[in-house]
């Protein structure tokens, strides 16, 4: 009981912080109309121009570069109302309320014909999203911050004990199913309450997860189990963040072997381009590429069998991975190449043609054994 | 600890009675080799010709049509290798060792060169799963029994106690994530411990399902709450039917106001026309259809703002479903009826336009309260 309380103590100042940061917006707007002057937000600019990978933080972050958004301005005052309704949503139906939301019902929250016209706030969802986004940089607030969740998915195992929305959870005894990770996965709705774990891996299948956790492979090894089954939610990324940050945890990743795998490790890694203003709390430069590699088919003795030839998109996709400076160090040019040479991609299930419990007996604990993975 | 040992001989008992209908087959198959016969198994058809509804049970039904799989036919004797490859590949690694896997990995598991040949057991997976329905028919045994397992999705909560694969877990302290239900949830992994639900709700979007959690409906009402994020999986039906059959409970399904929600909803209700086969032990032909309805818009004085144009899709769609026999009570004619009449459809979510929380305060209570869904 006393633990719920704390939960709802933090994430009550958490939403109060937030509320005040889109309330001095607000209140800044309101002086300039006072003043008859024409108010103006100074939006970050979320285009590919302001985006770099610093070498420094390992990290995809957006630049400098702003765009002025006018109130009087006949292109812009519609964005400029936009954007004024959905932070006023977020205040007054969510943080204040302390509920959350999905992005597609903020849509239809905010979504009204306006007053004497026939013209609406929003006429479809690709209007109020970009709105969210701009909300999330011009406050520095992640969307989580502003109460909205993205799609949920994702489950998880280990030796831990955690507390999620007061309600405390012993993951070492999830069954089958697991515990289903939440989109948001803020401090102020999950907390570590003990953990065993002397790592966390992520395997991107979800029946490899399985497979992992039908063999109770987190028991033996001490280890955070957790799939996103495909490319990672947000809720898991910043779970992975939380855990190498507040555990000290270091965190696997195992993917198929192409580049649709290698895209997802990389956007744990180190965020991704259209999303670059989050990097900074979703991000784990420490992230350890465990595999499927190239070089696995002859070091494991894999069979033909189990070879899928890549595609061309598969190629484009490859060559353009090549050039991201965040792949540029040589070990990964080398991994990238090895796979264009090859011609062949491969599934982490291709593991299961020389024995249904091969990933979970041999691969894991033999790469993670001999320090075999790229970083 | 005994709970673990009884589900593990459960689990055993069953594996052992579906390895002796594997047995049995290769056996009458091996008795008419030694007759110096021509071998052939006789395997249910599963095409459109031979499925119907059955007025009486209310459910899709596959008729008695078999065709023969003969040894000694050219153009037969591949898939008759391929029957037995599948089926000895689940006796062995999966029901003698207690391990349940993916079909993607029995894939992988059966696949390779055959001996002295540049043949190929299996080229693509589109060759093994029409197998796998091959063997379910034949054998008259799920692929959960066959310990193959499906796509896993789906989250839930309730006041209930289950105990999944050993571990007992309080689905009433499963915070903002729930629990993830699994792939198989068949009674050896899943077995209901206790339960004070007075009904199961389960709703199509995963968002509604995340606000209903928030706001504690399932506790207030006494209900599990589900959700599959879209089309149910084999899971969740499952799941859905032994609430019913074991704990007597009524199944409310709320699903969008358009025709793949209608879909969504008669696959719970009474199965699919292409696993006609599995709908004895999936179906809920019990299930209540809370909505949206197009009714609903009036009745709940929806605005305008939420109405979707139907497109020509929805609309062909809506059409087909007028001709199903299982919608052709007048309730389910004027139901679709009407939303190809209105010329819109809507989403769950839609309801937020009235306020954040409606769809937990009044519309599902109301609907409920009234006993106004349709059957």
């Amino acid at each position: 009981m006393a633990k719920t309380t704390m939960d709802a103590a933090k994430r009550e100042k958490r939403a109060k912080e937030t509320s005040k940061k889109i309330q001095h917006m607000a209140e800044a707007v309101l002086a300039e109309l006072k003043k008859q002057d024409n108010p103006a937000l100074d939006i970050p600019v979320r285009a590919l121009s302001n985006v770099s990978f610093s070498q420094k933080s390992k990290l995809i972050e957006l630049g400098d570069r702003t765009q002025s958004r006018e109130f009087f301005n006949v292109s812009m005052a519609k964005k400029f109302m936009q954007t004024f309704l959905v932070a006023s949503a977020c205040k007054e139906h969510l943080l204040e309320t302390g509920k959350t939301t999905s992005i597609r019902d903020l849509y239809y929250m905010t979504k009204h014909t306006i007053r004497n016209s026939s013209e609406n706030t929003f006429d479809d969802q690709v209007e109020s999203d970009p709105i969210i986004e701009d909300l999330e940089v011009s406050l520095n607030a992640l969307r989580e911050e502003l109460h909205l969740f993205a799609a949920k998915k994702g489950s998880m195992v280990g030796p831990m004990v955690i507390v999620d929305a007061g309600d405390e959870i012993d993951l070492s005894r999830m069954g089958s199913g697991g515990w289903s990770v939440p989109s948001i996965t803020e401090d102020y709705v999950i907390q570590f309450k003990k953990s065993e774990a002397k790592y966390v891996l992520l395997v991107e299948k979800e029946a490899v997860w399985h497979r992992l956790n039908e063999d109770k492979f987190w028991k033996k090894h001490s280890c955070a189990l957790l799939t996103a089954g495909g490319q990672a939610t947000r809720g898991v990324r910043r779970l992975l963040q939380r855990m190498t940050r507040e555990l000290k945890l270091p965190v696997y990743v195992l993917v198929d072997n192409d580049p649709w795998g290698l895209y997802i490790y990389s956007v744990i890694k180190q965020g991704s381009i259209t999303l670059a203003y989050e990097s900074m709390r979703m991000a784990v430069p420490e992230a350890r590429f465990l595999g499927l590699r190239t070089s696995d088919f002859k070091r494991f003795e894999l069979s033909n069998d189990v070879k899928i030839k890549l595609l061309k998109e598969d190629e484009t996709r490859a060559k353009q991975m090549l050039g991201y400076p965040w792949f540029e160090h040589k070990q990964w040019q080398r991994e990238i190449s090895d796979m264009l040479k090859a011609g062949f991609k491969m599934e982490i299930e291709a593991l299961s043609n020389k024995d249904i419990s091969f990933v979970t007996d041999v691969y894991i604990p033999q790469k993670i054994k001999n320090k075999d993975f790229l970083v």
